[in-house]
């Protein structure tokens, strides 16, 4: 049987680390077929890593294998898990990193994997993507049930991430960003969906407001396409992901607007925002 | 039927891009087989991926499938095509990026990519690579002729880049960076079939001379490994795919001497240039 | 029949140059799979390409055929050679970068790859990787047996690398930097089973102490996981390969402590320094 196996790390490209967890993969299941998502999340970010992660795996074939591994608790006591979704199985350290992915495949059960006859032989303290999450993937795409890796767990209690929701109120929404992309584009925490589903029937006029470390304040225009501002001008958009982003056309906005983590971008109640369609 | 279907992009390895096209291919023909050219063009530069494309199409197995993508045009009016060569196939936006591929890959015929029918769903004003070129591409490789994906276009049409070729004069070639590489060497837009047709058949003595940003002039050796130089010398050679390139023995070109997008190479008669053999 | 060849590079991921590997690999030999070892490897650094090839090659699959290419001398005098091990083949420049995988799997018999029959039909004299190595590899997974690829050659005359083991003296081992990974993490050259040699049966306690080309002494405490120190502070541990690596949690210990490859790690009796188990 072949069968999908997507990963996405922050192991970066200049070791062998995602290697590493490719040979384990193959060397236990040879008829695996390995897609990288990326391994270029920003060390130890999880936040960034699960908007990463959210942004391939509606994509996937269904029944593609996802290891996820932004893990700066390896080796403490976060537990590693394996989730089932509608569509994907997911292995991942239980910090969050799942939580926007499985907001698409919602969860039906839930194991902590504890079972060591599917880990490597050695288990080493730092190294779990290898020896640990690569290993359960490859027994459970050779056919060993879910239930045979761990001890199963309440759904309810796999982590979720603080601050993933942007601040709603009646007038405006708040939203902070979730990741800065290889173009310098930034994408901010509100999802198409939230904002229709606050912005209500009326579909009112909105404008928006970012607001920097600096404490400057930029209005910016949502269009469809980057050319409708100027060369080095800044807009704002719905990402290819549903995601509202900031860009400057032909720029960085992540350099250009100086976003920074503490960044807020402030949608009001006042003036058409455009919309997706 | 397995099929070879090739990606070049700017879109880098820190988002989930590339995946998401990948993801889109494998969904829509789960036998394709994907081999990544590059995703590290320079954001936006379409002459950069013009070279790094036709570097690496020459060498792919007959009958590959190219998916190319920077495209700073995306959303706007520019087209979106698909050209069939004598022993390629090619997806691409027409801005120029297929230009020096299509010299050692004749087009045979071409056709504008406007049947919704082969592309996503819902198409993104900024993701053509996922939501359009991966879809149709998949459709391809699946069977579906290329005049079904869209209405055809006269060959004589695609775009062109301009500046792409060096000034000839009778005495003197005058050319330009077209690509700066990982190791800080610069490749320029001189292809050794086109000197040898400038030199002609005298074969008569030339001397090359790099004229920087900052006025001044260096003289350069034209060799054929880095060793005829000394440590921390530069060099002039015929590169790996017969363009003329300039590097420093163990450093970098680009950084060393500066060299930027303005820079000039002059080749003039008068001494002995070398050969590529 | 599939085979796995597996590529490790400093050609970097802003180029073709690997792709044009992969593509001689795919157009003479379709049915081989490729798997990227990395193609971080520091331009030319063949020290830390030795470190990470070792560090990939004992999860591999029994079988597979690895080119490794950090070739600082390409087009001169340096050997082109392939190496068939106990488990694997290997193809590469004879400068002492397979020295440390073929510790862990040893040589069984070696040639030059002077046959030109497996090269490409012109030879670069730059780009071995793709008009030597890759050629011949693929024509090995072809069927053609090592000994016609070329003359063979003892054993003993494969390059080594030159102060690629710490210095060890009754009291003390003097460790200097083999690798710095991306989390900032630097990788010494002492491997676990050279220090227990060394430490012998007493177990005797042993302390840590880092020499930077500044002149700071910082002692460092060994521990098994990052969690065991505060955040921001400095750690060393035996990493996932089994060597002594030093970071700081949350942080790279390569730009805090100012590592470099002067930088000196003392082990002296004294303190218990913990265990790998």
């Amino acid at each position: 049987m072949s069968r999908l196996v997507a990963l996405l790390t922050d192991y970066g490209y200049t070791d062998t680390y995602v290697a590493q967890v490719k040979a384990v993969l193959l060397r236990l299941c040879p008829t695996c077929e390995v897609l990288d998502l990326t391994h270029g999340v920003p060390p130890q970010q999880v936040r960034s890593g699960a908007y990463l992660l959210a942004s391939a795996t509606p994509y996937l074939p269904d029944g593609t294998v996802v290891i996820a591994v932004v893990d700066p608790g390896v080796g403490t006591e976060r537990r590693a898990v394996a989730v089932q979704g509608v569509r994907h199985t997911y292995f991942a350290p239980d910090n969050g990193l799942l939580c926007l992915a499985l907001r698409d495949d919602p969860p039906q059960k839930a194991v902590v994997l504890n079972n060591p006859r599917y880990h490597l032989p050695a288990v080493s303290a730092t190294f779990h993507g290898r020896d640990l999450f690569a290993s359960c993937a490859a027994h459970l795409v050779n056919g060993v049930p879910l239930e045979q890796l761990g001890t199963a767990i309440p759904l309810d209690t796999l982590q979720q991430l603080s601050a993933i929701e942007p601040e709603f109120t009646p007038d405006a929404v708040h939203c902070h960003p979730l990741h800065m992309d290889h173009f310098g584009n930034v994408v901010f925490n509100l999802h198409y969906a939230a904002f229709r589903a606050w912005l209500g029937d009326e579909a009112a006029p909105v404008h928006l407001r970012l607001a920097g470390a600096g404490g400057q304040l930029v209005g910016l225009p949502l269009v469809r396409t980057f050319g409708e501002v100027s060369w080095g001008e800044p807009l704002a958009y719905w990402g290819s992901n549903c995601y509202l982003e900031v860009a400057v056309n032909g720029g960085s906005a992540a350099r250009q607007l100086t976003i920074t983590d503490d960044t807020v971008l402030t949608l009001v109640r006042g003036k058409f925002i455009g919309t997706l369609e």
